[in-house]
């Protein structure tokens, strides 16, 4: 199959309130207060993490498929450490962003361990949004002079 | 500053239908028809992508007010291919996310090129979402039993 592209566009509607749009769905990021920020909307880092769980859920319907056995429903839980301190420019010695992401999958379905375990493993194999984050992304930015 | 830890959970709805809580805020990923879903929300690369929006505009006006001038607006614009035949298990050769993702920002600001320069840089070196698409992060998944 040929490639496909996804794009989203937006504008900032204050310092920290960002609404992106994605085809005709409206994404309204902000930071809440003891961050600085209004509280219109999850934060970029929470969005990250339910990018990634809707990515999985996807995956593991599609892959339950494929092998046999019916998935009821996923449940899951993720959490996140990051250190703020060069994100607000104190220090440089940490990492930007996620040090580390844990993941907690609880299918709701009757599977052998043995197929679970087939299944978990192509789940991350073919997730997209696993892909991103466990492995590097080449990214281009371009700033276009101001207006 | 200590560590923060940001968390999401969540159940699917229908196999590509996934509602996250972050917080107080409720997040719905979905796919469109074309992809096989039930098109009730953006998919989740679209959420990837409006997360690193969000997470630039938050820096780009932090940044702004450290270097001295006002950003009045931000507009953002992203998109990035990836090719769907590792996630619908039809070929591995090629990665499951995005293989590039391409960035325009279009700053509001009375601001020289020099300053622009050095806001970029230091926009994309502090940037959570930033750091954790360009470069590798540690991801742990626990499979729970099924219930």
């Amino acid at each position: 199959m040929s490639d496909l592209n996804f794009s989203i566009k937006g504008m900032s509607e204050n310092p920290t309130k960002f609404v992106a749009e994605a085809r005709n769905f409206k994404i309204v990021i902000d930071e809440p207060p003891t961050l600085g920020g209004t509280d219109h909307g999850a934060n970029p880092v929470e969005y990250l993490l339910a990018s990634y769980a809707g990515c999985l859920n996807i995956m593991g319907h599609l892959i339950a498929g494929e092998l046999g056995f019916k998935l009821d429903k996923l449940e899951i839980e993720m959490d996140g450490n990051l250190n703020p301190d060069r994100l607000f420019g104190k220090s440089f010695t940490e990492r930007a962003g996620f040090k580390n992401i844990q993941v907690k999958l609880k299918p709701y379905a009757a599977v052998t361990p043995v197929l679970l375990g087939k299944w978990i493993k192509e789940v991350e194999s073919r997730c997209p949004v696993n892909d991103n984050l466990l492995n590097k992304t080449p990214i281009e930015v371009k700033v276009l002079y101001p207006h």
